[in-house]
């Protein structure tokens, strides 16, 4: 060893002892005759006291930033304590020193606030990755990793491996292929999960398995994407859905407590689909703040029971709001004093392209009772009042009204009122809400093939109720304008997310496990039975021989880390992330390969 | 859940409680009006007593094997108990049940000793993971990984996940490679190993670091190897190879202690790479027995010290021994009554192809101490015995000696030394014995390029000592014949293997950490600057901003579950194995791709 502790290590009460540190060299300060060097390792900070001594040494080999140095020398208490690092009690005075190896001059500051830009650090990412802040995310995923594996250890789960290079099954996102060069012509593809196999692990009796396991999807990049992702992946078998619910709701509590020393104790709420979408107008709602939708007028039902409260823009002559398919509010806390100007720019926030809405109308309502709105001459103050107590708001609150088109609406109140949130400082970084979202519809319409997808995949069940719809009628979609009216779009799955602060960060479903119902489910979403049979043959055959019941789930492995963490950038949490166009800049990757491989592959690129 | 307890986990304390079970049906047993079932799931087995009160529904739904089912009853003491199994006390009056999922009967026994062949098993993978062979098999990997990891978290190791989608750099094996769809013509690489993002990661400070992580190599598959496998993948800075090997003989004897209860107390024995070829013919002993050989005379030496006994030989007119460049003997103890017919086997036995020796000559030290051998013409009685001596046999033993060209003799004596080990019952699948094997040579000569290669990889750093060798001379090699003659060829690596019973179960090596030396390294290897800069640019530019001194280790996971679970293939110790022509039988992989996936990476695919 070139060292006998850390740089985190020495205490006070390691006062006297003859020691050896190395690491980096932090920062270089020299009064008169003395040289003081904050030493640094992964561990810590240690400063180091060169006297005169060693000055015709320093002289010789001067140190500089980042030199990777060893030095021997006696621990002391120090006359300046410093009370913000775990060694600032301590100094060493050293009596003989090593360069292990020179730096040259970092292209950016190794520092929390550190002046390199975004696409400098991916360059030098092994600079980056000695910032403290970057090793702090590291950490947390380690920990993170490291928590969810004794969990589910203890739960009698078992890590077992599947394969990387598997058949090409493309059913949503495009798969990554691997040519072989011992079968011309053929392909290997990456998993996108291991979703199949660990259904087979299922058939073969394993009962609780897991994975923190690599998967890939080759998508065009959407900020905080990745092609390569990783998920903590588990099934089980003999369960129905609540089980599932209990255990992973278990885990995700357990890694709270281990990683962030948080006793979540209550129970993690739960909400249908159609609840998140008619309440908070997205199926991943942020629970840690209010400010629900109130739906005047909805082309959206909610379970057919609850209906909009369109009464209350009766008798006017607003065309927008008439005309309008949905007409949806929030009421937004202690905002009735915000100026003009302020609500000029949220009006022009809306009508961005990313939100794309014509307008917004806002009632306020002063502290002293009155009413204000951008709609005076279309509504007496006594209905724009009935609207503004519909939708919470209290006096000081103002209430924001959007109408349009439904998804579109449904999709900008949301999006406003989770901004309206930031602004009012209701999403605290350091608060942490569960939510289970659950009964998600089995089908997706895709338009522009007029057909089913599956929405979360092919394998979900139906909820039992519901299979007789699905088995005893047809799928094909006659009346593609009117494809809601379609009895599948009304069926339900045994689908359930997790949702941490307004992030999806797990989903999964009990899985259809009877051969019959899952070449329905093939047939449903168009495929062939020759099809079916070339793609899930071994998942159909399976299936013959003794499937149990089960179900399971997958977390984002990736985000839930940058969320405990306090991020929403999810690259900040990997260690070697890939830009927005799916290169690894310090690699330079992907890049051109030899002619040679591509003749033993048989390939050619097409111009 | 579907069932209160597992059919493991029964026993007379339970008697009399109301429970439920779910599982296979293994077998179905009919005495009288009694119905017996043994019901399988992945803890144990539990037997079921359905009497006559359920025989309408046993009629009307009769059970199969392998059917999924699940019972409710109550514990009962069994009147024949079963002492074999843990729940052999106890049965279960079954009160009612309910098939889940039928079965197909199964296409083999899913029993330890199935009448399934390999084609057909790999072919119904699911089944045959229900065999208890297989499930032991993964629980015992499971258990090594777990076992390996907590080792690791307790000595600040880290767990930090490398890409999957890195460059190509081929440079000892071929590379798969991963064409990018969003930049045509280019390519990714699956990493053959995390090598160079490990070293980046020391170069960012992160000290110690871990991963069991999958790599893929591209080669023709010999038995036992596969196109992905698994490595348990380390790295640590600031340390000696000493330090090494002592952290990672604590992990190996960490894992014995925890999977297979064996206190592994004694040091691990450590040898060069020069005295295991010197002593047992190959760089992987199995020193579980003893019988070392004896070089009569050899063109190999041990460091240049110990010469081969040639004066053994001298003045007599045998040709064979006289011309050969080698000659090699093994003293075989207790086998001097072996037949002319066993005898005659064994000559066969070293003339097959894959040993490839012209002939054996023995000496029998027989039991009354007389001495008999196949070349009693040539040698007297007394020269015989000074031999057979030397090899260290004694009465009853029978010296074995093959000659010829250096390594295929070495090989053979080899080869052939562990085949009588085996049939001498001397390599005992429950004895377990480590060996370090260290000081390998840097570079081995490629005969077909005429230059060096690397013998462990690019990244190993030569001996402190031989470094001048390595800087000082021109890796040109003038005369190929003499290949062994260039300076290169005496030096010698900071590198080590680990090896179990005669197999390598790990290698690493203390790393190169100085830009100089790596950029000599590469040009060592022929690679131009261009080349070098071109593919490992971004190490190259690490170790140019404090890179610290380095070294790891990587083992084969796969094979050590394999060693450790007494099986020779590590197929078995894999969940989803592809067979030697690198396909999975069961998914159909790899196999051809939809045209538009192709046109979609602008790929052709060439006749």
């Amino acid at each position: 060893m070139y060292r006998s502790h850390t740089c985190g290590e020495l205490r006070l009460a390691d006062k006297g002892k003859v020691i050896s540190l190395a690491g980096w060299v932090q920062t270089v300060r020299k009064f008169g005759s003395i040289t003081f060097v904050d030493l640094r390792d992964r561990y810590g900070i240690t400063q180091l006291v060169f006297n005169e001594s060693l000055n015709a040494q320093l002289d010789e080999q001067p140190l500089g930033r980042e030199f990777v140095i060893q030095a021997d020398g006696t621990v002391l208490e120090r006359s300046n304590k410093n009370p913000n690092i775990p060694t600032g009690d301590i100094e060493i005075e050293v009596t003989a020193f090593t360069i292990l190896n020179k730096s040259a001059v970092p292209p950016f500051t190794i520092q929390d606030d550190t002046d390199g830009g975004d696409d400098l650090r991916m360059k030098y990412r092994y600079l980056d990755l000695r910032r403290n802040a970057v090793k702090r995310n590291l950490e947390l995923r380690y920990a993170v990793n490291r928590a969810a594996r004794n969990y589910l250890h203890e739960n009698n789960f078992m890590d077992i491996e599947t394969p990387f290079l598997i058949k090409s099954t493309p059913e949503g996102a495009r798969d990554f292929v691997v040519p072989s060069r011992m079968n011309p012509g053929q392909f290997y593809a990456l998993p996108q999960s291991p979703q199949t196999f660990k259904q087979l692990l299922m058939v073969s009796g394993y009962d609780r398995y897991y994975q923190v396991v690599k998967c890939f999807r080759d998508e065009d990049l959407r900020a905080d994407r990745q092609p390569e992702f990783t998920q903590i992946d588990c099934e089980m078998s003999f369960v129905r859905q609540e089980d599932i619910l209990n255990m992973f709701e278990g885990m995700i509590k357990h890694i709270f407590k281990a990683v962030k020393g948080i006793e979540y104790t209550e129970a993690v709420q739960r909400m249908s689909w159609e609840e998140a979408m008619w309440m908070y107008g997205n199926d991943k709602p942020d629970i840690r703040f209010g400010m629900q939708l109130l739906n005047i007028k909805s082309a959206f039902t909610l379970n057919g029971e609850i209906t909009a409260k369109g009464e209350l823009l009766q008798g006017a002559d607003f065309a927008v709001f008439n005309e309008a398919e949905t007409v949806l509010a929030i009421a937004v806390p202690g905002i009735a004093e915000y100026t003009r100007k302020q609500v000029d720019e949220l009006t022009e926030w809306v009508k961005r392209p990313q939100i794309g809405m014509k307008g917004l109308v806002y009632i306020r309502y002063n502290a002293d009772g009155s009413v204000k709105s951008s709609v005076d001459k279309f509504y007496s103050e006594e209905q724009l009042r009935a609207i503004a107590e519909a939708a919470g708001a209290g006096k000081g609150d103002m209430v924001l009204i959007l109408a349009g088109a439904e998804e579109r609406t449904r999709k900008a109140i949301s999006e406003l009122r989770l901004e309206m949130g930031e602004r009012l400082g209701m999403r605290k970084k350091d608060e942490f809400k569960l939510l289970w979202v659950l009964d998600f519809p089995l089908f997706e319409y895709a338009e522009d093939e007029n057909r089913w997808v599956a929405r979360h995949h092919p394998f979900t069940s139906p909820k039992p109720d519901h299979i007789p719809v699905m088995i005893g009628n047809n799928p094909v979609i006659e009346d593609a304008k009117h494809y809601l009216k379609h009895p599948y779009a009304q069926i339900k799955a045994n689908a359930y997310d997790m949702v941490l602060n307004g992030n999806e960060i797990g989903g999964g479903s009990i899985r259809i496990f009877q051969r019959e119902l899952q070449e329905k489910m093939f047939d449903a979403l168009g495929m062939s039975k020759e099809e079916a049979q070339h793609k899930f043959g071994f998942l159909l055959g399976a299936f013959e021989y003794g499937a149990p019941p089960h179900g399971g789930i997958a977390f984002g492995f990736d985000r839930l880390c940058a969320i405990l963490g306090g991020s929403e950038s999810i690259r900040d949490f990997i260690a070697f992330p890939k830009n927005n166009s799916g290169r690894d800049v310090m690699l330079d990757a992907p890049s051109t390969i030899d002619q040679k491989q591509l003749d033993e592959l048989k390939l050619e690129i097409r111009d």
